[in-house]
């Protein structure tokens, strides 16, 4: 069973911008704002390897997604769970379906390809209001 | 000198929701939406001594804090600092001016009034895109 309330997966279902918090090899943390998707298992995000957020993710696994309601600023839903699959996205394909979900359209190739990873997250606990 | 970029202070400037980023007793990220309000030398948010938010701060002062525009969501900012003041707002005189700023009215008193707090954070670093 998942621990994403029913009443609010929605705001996982919708295409809105999240904020993601990992914790940098300083000990503090980092907040950006990022495209997901949501398999029902696993929040996915579309990163690169030369980027903090993905040398964050692979010292310490732990992140934490915040997701806010643009009609109801105060109805959110935060996330933490821990990054379980780092999936290769060289071919792209990830980045452009997750890009395609926030009705964004790029040309191919994009330059940084080769460094392209899909980071696949397991909830483990959600808070929400 | 402030470390907020000339080009994103309006994003400080705005009454836009913020996703405020703090570290949990078990080294876990917690991240929240957040109303808050910049004074050109400290970001200033409202809490309540009873919330998970104000303990780990009062544990770890360090917080981020992320907002992006909602009409151009890739432009966003991302500020890393220290909650350097933390101010009794038993009075509730701070969260009502926070609350004016983002167009919300409530009834005096406020059932949490004994145990409010504001924080105010120094930023330290930031990102923007």
């Amino acid at each position: 069973m998942s621990v994403i309330p029913e009443s609010h997966v929605d705001l996982l279902e919708r295409p809105l911008f999240g904020h993601l918090g990992t914790l940098r090899a300083d000990g503090t943390v980092q907040v950006n704002p990022v495209w997901f998707s949501w398999d029902g298992r696993l929040l996915w995000f579309t990163t690169e390897k030369r980027r903090f957020k993905y040398r964050n993710i692979t010292k310490n696994p732990q992140a934490t997604l915040s997701v806010n309601d643009p009609e109801q600023p105060y109805r959110y839903l935060e996330v933490r769970g821990t990054v379980e699959e780092i999936v290769d996205d060289s071919s792209t394909d990830g980045f452009f379906a997750l890009a395609a979900r926030y009705g964004m359209s790029f040309e191919r190739p994009i330059a940084d390809a080769p460094y392209r990873v899909l980071l696949g997250l397991r909830p483990q606990h959600a808070t929400h209001q």
